[in-house]
C-alpha cells in the first residue's frame, strides 16, 4: 500500500484512573483529534495548520508540538528518505485531562507511520509517542498514549523495558465525561505530586489496581468501581479542581460505579454499567455542580474507543 | 451436619510474590500442618499438642497461639457455647517464610468453623485467621491467610472494608521453594521495611502488579515470570538473607521464570512452567549454592494448592 495523503483519528484517553497513576489508560469513542498528513518530498515534519478546540495554544513548530515530535520520532525510526505535512484537528481541549497532547502525538506517529515502506510495531509507535509527551508534558509517561494507539484498556506494566498489555473493557462499561471550563498545566500538576509515600499506601495502591484489573479482565463494572481508588494522586491534586469532590459525589448519587479526575484534570470522569444506569442523568448531576458555581462545562456520555485509525 | 472431632490439613503460601507484599498470596500444594480438632464442652480453646517441624518455638498458650487465636475469634463470632480442644502437627517450620503462623491460624479458624451450627462465610474466617497473624506477627496481613483458606492464588483488594479475590493459577504452574536452615522472625523482618517509597516506585509496582495479575488470569507464566519485580521489600530485606541473589540467580539459570524471597523469608521461591522446565533440576541448583557454603536446606517442587480441606 503506497499513500499520498491519509486521514487519522486520534481519541482522547482517560488515565490515573484509581490506584494506576502513569500506568492504566482508557481509549474513549469521543472526543478526538483528526489528522491528516500528507508525503512531502523534503526531509523533516511541517505542521501546516492546527484548528479547533483551543488551538491557540498550541504551537506549530514540530520540535515543540506532539504530533510533530512523534511523526519525526517515526519517520527517524523507519529510516525514511522523505517528510511529511501534518495538519490538526483538535476534538480535544489541551489542558483538558482528557489526554489531549497524547491524542496527537499518537496520531503524529500512527499516520506517519503510514507512509513507511516497513511500519513499524504498536509497541514502537507508542514510545515515539510517549518521547512527545517527555517533550511537552514534562514527564516520561505512556498511559495516555498506549490507549491511544492500541484502544481499549492499557496497562504499561514495565517503563524498562517498554512493555505494554492490553485489555478490551467490558461491553457494558459506560462512561462520563466533563470538563469544566479551567486550564490546568500537566506540568503544574506533576509538580505538586508528593516524592514519597508511605508503604502502606503502596500497599493500598497495588491491591485496588490488582482488583481494578480483575475487574476489566472479568467485566465486573461493580468490581471495577470498588477498585478505582486513589489516595496518593487525586488528593494531591485536588486543590487544583474546583467542586472536584462534590462532582464525584453527583456522579455517584446518580449511580456511578466510580468517579475520578482525569489524567491531571480538570476532566472528572465516571464510570457507569450501561445496562443498569442512565448515563445521560449522571453526566447532568456533574454539569449542574458546575453551572451551579457560574462554571462552563462540557460533557461525554460515551464508552471505550478503539486506537487510532485511518478513516480515509 | 455435626461434628465431634475433624482433622483439618492447612497449606503452606507464599506472599510478598513480586510488588504484592501484604496483597499476593498462593497456596501450595505442600508442605501442610494438620490440625485435629474436637469439641469440649467447656467453652474456650485448649491446645492440647503440637508437634513436628520446631515445634518448640511455638507457644501452647492458646492466647498467643496462631490457631488457638484464630479458633477462638471464629468460636465467638458464631456465638458458640463450647469450646474445642486443638492439637498441631507443623509441617511448615515457623520463621520459614511460608506463611507457618498463617497456615495454622487459616486452620484453627476452618477447623472451629465446621463446629459452629452456622458456619461463617470463608472472608469472615480470613478476617478471624488475620486477627491471629495480627497477634503474633506484628501487623494485620492477611496474604498468608487468605490463600491458606481459599487455596490457588489471592488478592487482598482492600484491607478496609476487607475484600479478597481469588484466582485459579495456571495448571502448568510450578513452584520450587528452598527453605535454608537459618532462622528470620517475621517482626523483625517488619522493622526493615522502608517507612516511605518514592512515587516512581508506587508506578513501577503497581504496574508490575496489573501485569502479574492478568498473567495469572490468562495463564501466561511468561507474563507472570518478567513481573514478579519488587524494588521495596525485597531489596530491603535481602541483607538478612545469605546468598539470596546466588540462588535466586541459580533458579533462572535452570529455567526458572522468577525467583523470589517468600514472606519474609528465609525461604525462596521460584515459578516455572511445567511442561517446559525441570523443576527438580532448579531445585538441585538452589541447595547446590546453600550446600557449597555450609547451610543446610529443604527443597520442595510442588505446584498451587488448595485451601484448608478436612481430611477426617
Amino acid at each position: 500500500m503506497y499513500y499520498e495523503k491519509v486521514t487519522v483519528v486520534a481519541p482522547a484517553t482517560l488515565s490515573n484512573i484509581g490506584a494506576g497513576f502513569d500506568v492504566f489508560g482508557l481509549a474513549l469513542n469521543e472526543p478526538y483529534d483528526v489528522i491528516e498528513a500528507q508525503r512531502a518530498a523534503r526531509k523533516g515534519v511541517f505542521i501546516t495548520s492546527i484548528s479547533g478546540a483551543d488551538s491557540k495554544r498550541i504551537t506549530m513548530d514540530p520540535s515543540r508540538n506532539s504530533a510533530g515530535i512523534a511523526a519525526m520520532e517515526v519517520l527517524k525510526a523507519g529510516g525514511a528518505d522523505f517528510g511529511i505535512e501534518i495538519s490538526i484537528r483538535k476534538g480535544i481541549r489541551p489542558g483538558s485531562g482528557m489526554g489531549s497532547s497524547g491524542a496527537s502525538a499518537a496520531g503524529g506517529a500512527f499516520a506517519a507511520n503510514l507512509f513507511l515502506e516497513k511500519p513499524l510495531p504498536a509497541e514502537k509507535l507508542i514510545a515515539c509517542a510517549a518521547r512527545a509527551e517527555e517533550v511537552t508534558s514534562g514527564g516520561f509517561h505512556a498511559d495516555n498514549v498506549a490507549p491511544a494507539i492500541l484502544g481499549g484498556f492499557t496497562i504499561i506494566t514495565s517503563y524498562d523495558p517498554f512493555e505494554v498489555e492490553r485489555i478490551e473493557p467490558p461491553v457494558n462499561l459506560g462512561i462520563v465525561t466533563v470538563m469544566p471550563d479551567v486550564f490546568i498545566s500537566t506540568k503544574e500538576a506533576r509538580k505538586v505530586l508528593p516524592e514519597k509515600v508511605e508503604l502502606k499506601k503502596l500497599v493500598y495502591h497495588v491491591g485496588h489496581a490488582s482488583g481494578l484489573v480483575l475487574g476489566m479482565v472479568k467485566g465486573d463494572i461493580s468490581l471495577i468501581g470498588r477498585n478505582v481508588m486513589d489516595i496518593v494522586v487525586e488528593p494531591s491534586r485536588a486543590h487544583l479542581i474546583p467542586h472536584l469532590h462534590e462532582v464525584e459525589k453527583a456522579a455517584k448519587e446518580m449511580g456511578a460505579s466510580a468517579a475520578f479526575l482525569s489524567g491531571s484534570g480538570p476532566s472528572i470522569a465516571a464510570i457507569f454499567d450501561m445496562q443498569k444506569v442512565n448515563g445521560r442523568a449522571i453526566a447532568d448531576a456533574m454539569k449542574k455542580v458546575y453551572e451551579t458555581n457560574g462554571i462552563r462545562c462540557d460533557t461525554w456520555v460515551t464508552k471505550p474507543g478503539s486506537g487510532c485509525r485511518r478513516i480515509e
